[in-house]
């Protein structure tokens, strides 16, 4: 069973709209074990919408077609695939009070009419929030499932009316879990299960790359809900033992969420010290809800002089070594720690550029350190590569990955 | 001269992303007077889509194409391409250069060569945010332009790169202007304009809701860029006249690099006192590059002991009136600005939720306040809707618009 998701109307060819009803259902579609293999945009164009038709059913077995189902005359998606069938229109009953329904306070303009008529032995899906009609066709083989384009419409008539019609097509349920890790790279990630990633037909294993860490999706598919999460569960298992290290979470969890959450379950205070970050640091932190239990402090510490009235870092050691270094690092995050009395302490402090760099210490060069309460405290030296944003959003990153590894 | 956009990659047939840039590069080219008759997405296969080559070159002149120039082996878009054009790929030097540039914290896995690989004689498109080059072949009068997939990656390589190499295409030039405003919301401001939006064919007028703020973008066509010109003047200049107390920039000017560029120009230093945004207004305004010749020091204080230690908050008002409260707000400006000895002193605390709401003071509950030498102290409440993200965001746009009018 394959289909092809269309989508219908000259404002996606413009790029005035972005298309989330085909990213809907495309995921639905993939849940219920119906293959995609190409989603294709087409302008209001009777000849260019009959040329898609006929190219789709050359690939696929069912065209799910949205927009195009307006009142006015550039709304020819159902007249369209009605010519391709060969199938009059004809006013459908409920339709049309339905459509009625919808100008109570105003009159109805005639041109509305048209949305009530839909081709001769169509299955009609009348709209539950609009006046457009969708409907189904079915014909030597050929279905074409024909839905309204705004959103509101669409999805509830997908999920309502046509998903039950649709599951009689497959026998496939498909389950997936993610793996989220950070502190390896998507290629790299990739070289150490690349045999198995091959040869792994069901489940699969696909790797993503995010915003500085990856994901892997294992994808089972069985004939139940049960059989897939069993064929699932031991490629799961052998990735989690590949990869333990690195795993910090599934599915939808965030690598800030995760530490934050490690901090409050453990009760372990933190406060911030930001040079180059300059508050992103102390703000991932609070964006997790919660945060307040375990962040009770931070400084954004910019020039010299705030180094050492907040942070009590050695006025010397800053001119001896410059405010990017090994020393004045480990020192604000003593300094925050101290003054804020959490158990632990961070700091961030290097150039983000574009300016501001020098040959000994070229933009990208960032130190991070962390105290913790009766340990020596870590610091690590970065070369980062990237704008200025880029480098404060990875420095803020290994700051969370390096942080999960030391509590 | 007619073009297709060509989306590929599985995980967008599986409906798990968004096709952003395919919206975005139908937008550019409708500027550009390119038409985009049809969007097809692909998955990462090389027979489709050698096949969708095919079908798309029988009715388009140029395929721009986005996605699949990944280290893995699914990832063939360039491949492919270099297949249906019968190409060998050669080592690009200069890519390989920036592909090693980015492994500094682990070694490169020998698959990432790959990415250094492109087809011969081809225009290459050396990638300024991520490892994988991207290029533009052109033969017997078919053109194809191949783009990463990462949106970070995919549209600066499209606007600095290939825009200017495909407008030698087009014999129109097109120029736009945006207007950008803060203080007031796209369907009020469209409404002001609506009749003259309407009537508006050359220049057009185009609303667009962006974060916090909105735009308008004008553009004009004309036969030269001298003459587009002409055109667009007198209705931005009539903008400017409607809009004065709103527009604060042009462009990709953004609020907080006006204000930050404001602040450095007239040599106002600047400290920042937070508690709900958690650090988010420092990091905004140490985002702008430069921002470290007025920005000293910031302080996240989000315990009540730290508003006292830090800020100097009168613990007595603290307890009477609350961490949220104008008076606090007040207290917190000015104790930062004293400390640091700046000019300005800026302050946030609020209720960001999702818990920590009662009746009297609800989840969204924020006050700003400004501490200015030599003046009053401005104070403003808030009462923000949306989750903890939301309401931290438009506190911090909130604190810029207010700044942008104080100074």
């Amino acid at each position: 069973m394959k289909a092809e998701i269309f989508s219908v109307g000259t404002e996606i060819l413009l790029g005035e709209i972005l298309d989330t009803n085909a990213k809907y259902i495309a995921s639905e579609l993939a849940n219920m074990g119906i293959d995609v293999f190409y989603k294709t945009s087409i302008g209001d164009n009777e000849k260019r919408l009959l040329d898609a038709i006929d190219i789709a059913y050359k690939r696929a077995d069912i065209i799910i077609s949205t927009g195009g189902l307006g009142p006015t005359d550039d709304d020819l998606t159902k007249e369209t695939f009605a010519k391709y069938f060969n199938k009059k229109l004809v006013t459908h009953k409920e339709s049309l009070e339905n459509l009625k329904s919808y100008f109570v306070d105003e009159d109805m303009p005639l041109s509305n009419l048209k949305q009530a008529d839909l081709p001769e032995n169509a299955i009609v899906l009348v709209n539950e929030n609009g006046t457009a009609s969708g409907c189904i066709i079915e014909e030597k083989n050929k279905i074409a499932v024909i839905l309204p384009g705004p959103p509101k419409e669409c999805i509830p008539m997908f999920n309502k009316q046509v998903k039950p019609i649709l599951e009689k097509y497959t026998d496939k349920v498909l389950v997936s879990k993610n793996l989220n890790l950070c502190g390896i790279g998507e290629s790299n990630a990739s070289e150490i299960i690349r045999d198995l990633m091959l040869s792994s037909k069901n489940p699969t294993i696909a790797p993503y790359a995010g915003n500085n860490e990856m994901r892997f999706r294992i994808t089972a598919s069985g004939k139940t809900k049960e059989e897939a999460q069993n064929i699932l569960k031991p490629t799961v298992d052998k990735l989690y033992s590949i990869f333990n290290e690195y795993i910090y979470g599934e599915d939808d969890d965030t690598l800030q969420e995760v530490v934050v959450n490690k901090l409050i379950e453990n009760n372990i205070t933190i406060s911030t010290a930001e040079s180059c970050t300059g508050g992103l640091l102390a703000s991932s932190i609070v964006n997790v809800a919660s945060a307040s239990k375990v962040f009770l402090n931070g400084v954004i510490s910019y020039s010299n002089e705030s180094k050492v009235y907040e942070l009590n870092v050695c006025k010397e050691d800053l001119e001896k070594y410059g405010a990017v270094s090994e020393q004045v690092a480990i020192q604000m995050a003593e300094g925050i720690r101290k003054k804020s009395n959490t158990t632990i302490g961070i700091s961030t402090t290097g150039i983000a550029g574009p300016t501001g760099g020098t040959d000994k210490k070229p933009v990208g060069l960032v130190y991070i350190a962390i105290s913790i309460e009766g340990r020596d405290t870590f610091c690590k030296k970065l070369m980062l590569k990237g704008d200025r944003q880029k480098i404060r959003d990875k420095t803020v990153h290994i700051c969370f990955s390096n942080l999960l590894k030391l509590i």
